[in-house]
């Protein structure tokens, strides 16, 4: 009835740090409801317009186009705009119907879409209801991650597989102004790939808290392919959580984002390349065995260990449950990026560069050494050690710091200068760069050069399972030899502005 | 070359105590083999008899009678005698051959046979080599717990499944003098019946140590039937480790063994009821959701929670998999049994009778009401709180203490003065009894009034899904409506002598 | 708008006769609609009242109660009348709602509600939509045999097993003037119990044609068990469709129906024992493999063979499929049956008695001697021999003749005066009984007496894979060592008048 | 022991000519064995070598290299010579071990290697022993049909999946002299690339008569990929029997041998493309839904539908089971291929060119309409109407003739003169081109224009489910935008000779 203007929102308790709303006078905005036996009264705040004069529309629709029964494969989704749906909160423990979405089907090709004003979530490629629907609330028997764990092997008994589930195309929309999640998605994303969206203002009112809120949010995202999207002013840009194996996170731009990308319990082979990450907050790496090459990192890095919630993985290119780990943290490869240091930060995890990744071994042969120096044991001896990491070849600017047995690097004390910048709806990135990170000895990366996560013991193939070279930059322009770090590859010595949207 | 007499053996380090060697004397009877590029020369103790003059075997067979291919179904073995097999180690990470064993098949019958001296294992319905065969010893990359859960993902890989794998039967077979178990099996072993065999003189050599030791040793025991077995002087009688779900132990008679009954990382349901466990040791119960129902337990129990372990459970009469748990110890079921004080003690946590669950709620009711007052929270604070237990109606003697909460119970610090005598192959069992013990207000239990464990939320019934009563005896006597605590039901106040073999 | 009086209606080309009616003056109660942009017309036939006075009800709704989404498990419905629902035709191939249903969930209760007045099917325990919605009618691509193997296939891709479908009990329901079935369902049916239910009057209307009427009409009704339920006046009274594997037919009451019991493109194990058939056309057996035990068979049987459809089989007791083929006729048991002559007959294969068997070979040995002497071929070889049969030991009166191999049999040419009568809602069987009829040499059959059709090799025993003994008869009384041919244990030579409902 | 020379031996009846031996003197060459109970004596014949003074070698080693267990996998064998092998008959529903083989395994790689004299086949990527091994020759219960139905089922039980079985890689060896095959292997062949090998010799020796010879013999080929290989000189060059599905035949060569491709009961999407096929038959087309594109046929076709044997087929991709069929014959896309006339024929349906399938209707449009006409009914219906072809832009020439509806081709009476030559172990093509072919209105074909076979509808793309072009020729030169019909795209007028291995 009195609302007061709100300036900033709750973030999750590890990020340690408020977050400013995007337009704290529109938290004015309201509305507020009674209702006795016979009538309902709605109040609302009307930005001075006469809602007596003016078209006023009240709506509950759950959903704008959604399937009623699930199933209904080979839908394509083409040219509309789609706004203002009362849709619910889709956590992956729980039904997940978004403003547009495929209700647990396959083969959806879901393109030049404006989707805007969803309540929760705008597109949703997630569970359908009988494999779990909110029962840690419900009933307080198990938590939430054990049920979310359940859904997991339910889904398999109902089919969840390759040949019935997934494999959605979802490419070129623009989504914006959603309270929880631009795209979300838990087991119906599989095999899926999400192309060239633009993807803002998501979660940014802060209406709601809870962990499931991101512009793309996906669990078990099994060789989805996340490219070329531009992703900003969202809570959180992208989070892959659980099972994010076989997935590629590749030419994406990232900027003005609360945080830009969080990896949650999931063991890979999972690849982050040729991104542009704009934002103070880079990553959340709650994650093991995750490949990250040619990167541009404007900000922090997280890195945590789970050792109390175990989480499954699969056959390559498969729904086919293979085992269930802890992460042990480490296990990464991290490649000819670009890190800079400067950014603000939040947490006192959160570093510039890869120093953090400092005490862990730089083979798995140094790993296998240090677990059998400790005797026989079992589980608990490789709770003690930590996994090894394959770091080599980054640039290392303005104060952002490199791991301790990095072979080859560039650094350098003064900054790059990095700026995003809008004109007319073009997007140029903004960057001076120095002659001796252009000289810096770099190779050609490709799959035989990335091995296999100690856990899946999985290669960092493409979905097909052909092996991937990384021979193409931001711009899809091809790589030299001796290939450039970072994103782009045609950077020149001194300033240079690059249209990257 | 130099043998001294070993008077006890390594017990595994939770026991905190070594093992006295039933036959020490043995003991110096080894033998010691040199070899060089021509001539193996074989050192051995003959027992004073000259080599020379009698019959000297030298045997290198792996197995007596074990298919070299997997999948040969509906085998009988019957009557014979097989003995002296070399037959390799088999823990549950490995190919499993015994020196009589199904090599990953369906529907065998063995009975009626007399298994001794097998090097390792005497009956396998264990695993076979393409799920695992020692990967970590052979590559530490992954700890052995890590492997033994991949293997069971890829059994289900290879098929395994109720249509294809298990259903054995092992009935009247009279197994002894094995190193390691008298009958052994992981996964292989499923909805199999283990029916009146006498197995004893297992692994009481001490000539190895593992922790895969006992004189029936089962991973993934789903659904199998452990009835009216014979098993004494064994380093541990029974060992039900992971996923023994709808397992019954009924009607067996235990004594003389260093320990009785350990049930491991698993989450029910499972049935312990009518058995006569003597000996000091009774139970290691490192599980959840187990109905201990009837039951004459001399010794102690230890029980503890594991909870940086996850293990498999599966969806009813099925290997399909329905999720992973830690054990948080309790959700026990414990009902008229007969508890005794006064057994020797070795570990801090062995306890006479129930006491130990003390601090356990009584009821799921009061424990979803701790969850709930916790706040909003994840597994975290499920790992906080204990799970609730379910005793009444049982009997504590000589100084066994009841649980805090348990509403009707007979209580008296007198001894029955139990003893377990064998006259001419016959076995006894003799006790003194209160009348008080008989004037105990008793019901007849049935699956109706056992609920669901908290994790499986499966009920306790038999594998072919129909409701159990415990209304039978040890002895197959009918019970009354108001039947006896304990095994027998027909118990007369003062002694009893009652034949139980 | 001019209805003129039906007094019979089309049945399926192959029964070579027209159904009479029911109450044919019944026909001329018709509806007839017409509408236009802005009103819609409906004339009606009020049977005398005065629509304006008295109440007037029209419905559109499709169900009474039927979950919108599928997977709905473990719901009772107790103590309902439900009637009057506009349910659409529920074909194999399509999607199957009822008046009642439980659409594709499982372990529904169903119990002692009457139910009446469906456009089209009573109770549903069938299919939903994905595995295939009318397609061959939609789109001609392949014929509706087609699609309905695809369905099944396509049901085991989301899930369709004992895990997670059927399991529903039906039972002592009041089912009646449906239009097309009183129970219906493909593939949602198994494990389901249907017992003591009273359904009549199903389809005699004959307001519609298609393949797929009956009293209860069931595809792929794995080890579903039809059990002392009550069936009269339907156009037929049970209808087998496709995989009736682990079914059985037991102790149920048939009469007045136009046919009684169709069993149809299945390859057994299928059990028919203990009923009373007591219309003139028993049975259309387009199936092999089926045991008929102890019934009274007073109408016809027509046997014939299929040999340009394939349908599926199963591993004993599951869904998942064990291969396809053809109905080559014969392969079944028929023992201590009592068979009538004198039924008026339709078709020139309906025959009195297992005369027709004759040509058929009496043993598995006969059949494969014949085989091999035709030297080496493939399955054009198969076709060309017929199946063996298994008949013994039952009665022929009034003209019903007997297999040619039988040995021992009991024949007369008088006829027992068979007659059912209804008084007060009880029904009686009348039957005449001559004493060489009680002096029969019988015996006590059993799972191990009925061997293993030749295709499915699976045994005649219970869903839950306990052996079968037919120890006792109609009533639940229990058989003697030399039991009493046909369904009464209980049979004194001379007039028999006995309850049957 | 009195040797007659053969000069030809059986072949299948469907031939209707005896095949003439290769090197008929060598038949004289046999042995013969006479055992009585100490002694066995060989008589042999020894081509003139006296056995004492030369090294006689007799050998009853049933592999070289064959693993004795199921499931080893990733395996490299290369660079060997492996020959004499005593390897038993490798039917489809038996054990199918080879000289060297794989025995139910998954990703070896097998190359370089020269594989000569097996007494049956040479490489082995086959089914294993429980899923049913020669039981119609030991029981007669079933066909041999049925058993291999049945095994299909009984694979997927012991988990037959892309996760688990085939990918192998068969590349550059050298195969002859072989009894049965060069290369064999139904089911355990899933996934594998065949390629770049020479094959020859295979079976002309016409020891053994069956229904499983050729040069490469599979059954369930899914998605194997046969390409570039040299066939030469075999009683059948490749045989693809029973789910050929995404199978692709590309770029080889086929000259000498008795038949060159025969393609059996599977339902496509199967590619045979850019292959030299010249010998006087070319294929037995025993199936429907192969698209042949740019071959040069220089012999005859024989198509036949069976109408009393079902097979499977699968998802895309996958070893799931879809549905079975019948093979209707037709549903084939024929484009840009040459045919020509003039090869001697043995049967009456050996037709040049493609007017054997005048009769069909020439669009699923034309199918349908047809079906319609025909009025309600269900499969019988379907199995009256032709199914629709797709035949266009092909050459026929020396008598070939065109399919009755074919819109656009090239037609002349004058023979291309093809040869085909050896000099030094290099092999040319000699063909003679008329301007009038190369001008041809011919297109770039690719995925997109070949639709979906009626029954699997399943598009014809690659293994990885990418699109395909057919944009290079048989020497992987590019096409052009019109490309040449035929194998080789640079043909020019007049005389060309070419080196095609």
């Amino acid at each position: 009835m009195q609302p007061v203007m709100r300036t900033d929102g709750v973030n999750p308790p590890w990020t340690m740090h408020r977050e400013p709303l995007l337009h704290p006078e529109d938290s004015i905005y309201q509305w507020y409801c009674q209702a006795d036996e016979e009538i309902t009264t709605i109040y609302a705040n009307f930005h001075g317009a006469d809602p007596n004069r003016e078209l006023t529309e009240i709506n509950v629709r759950k959903c704008c186009f959604y399937p009623d029964k699930t199933g209904r494969n080979y839908i394509t989704v083409q040219g509309f705009e789609m706004a203002q749906a009362a849709c619910p909160w889709t956590p992956p423990t729980a039904d997940q119907p978004g403003l547009l979405g495929v209700n647990w089907s396959k083969g959806w090709i879901i393109e030049n879409n404006i989707i805007h004003d969803a309540k929760c979530s705008g597109i949703s490629i997630g569970k359908e209801m009988s494999t779990g629907h909110n029962d840690c609330t419900l009933y307080h028997r198990k938590p939430g991650y054990h049920y979310q764990m359940e859904a997991v092997f339910a889904a398999r008994q109902i089919g969840w597989s390759k040949e019935t589930i997934g494999s959605h195309i979802i490419r070129n929309n623009e989504i914006y102004d959603c309270g929880q999640n631009g795209i979300v998605g838990h087991m119906g994303c599989v095999f899926s790939t999400i192309e060239r969206n633009h993807i803002y203002n998501i979660a940014v009112k802060h209406e709601f808290f809870g962990y499931e809120i991101a512009g793309i949010k996906l669990h078990a995202a099994i060789d989805v392919q996340i490219l070329r999207n531009h992703i900003h002013h969202c809570a959180l840009g992208t989070w892959l959580d659980w099972q994010a194996q076989g997935t590629r996170v590749s030419k994406n731009l990232y900027y003005g984002n609360d945080r830009d990308l969080m990896i949650e319990v999931t063991h890979g082979p999972c690849i982050v390349d040729n991104n542009i990450f704009a934002s103070d907050y880079n990553f959340d790496n709650i994650a093991q065995g995750t490949a990250y090459l040619h990167n541009l990192c404007c900000g922090t890095m997280r890195k945590e260990a789970v050792l109390d919630r175990s989480t499954p993985y699969h056959y390559p290119h498969s729904t086919e449950i293979a085992g269930v780990s802890f992460v042990y943290s480490g296990d990464d490869r991290i490649y000819q990026n670009i890190f800079l240091g400067g950014a603000v930060t939040y947490t006192p995890q959160s570093k510039y560069g890869t120093s953090d990744y400092n005490g862990h071994p730089a083979s798995m042969e140094e790993y296998v050494d240090t677990i059998t120096s400790l005797g026989n044991g079992d589980h608990e001896q490789f709770q003690s050690v930590s996994q090894p990491v394959y770091i080599d070849r980054n640039v290392y600017l303005n104060g952002a710091g490199s791991y301790e047995k990095e072979a080859v690097f560039y650094m350098s004390p003064s900054s790059p200068n990095v700026n995003i910048s809008e004109e007319d709806g073009r997007v140029y990135l903004e960057i001076t760069v120095e002659q001796g990170l252009l000289d810096l000895n770099t190779k050609l990366y490709a799959t035989d050069d990335l091995g296999a996560p100690r856990i899946t013991e999985a290669i960092f193939d493409s979905p097909e399972g052909n092996m991937i070279s990384f021979d193409t930059d931001y711009l899809d322009q091809p790589r030299n030899a001796q290939p450039t770090a970072g994103p782009i590859e045609t950077l020149q010595a001194g300033a240079n502005k690059i249209r990257v949207w």
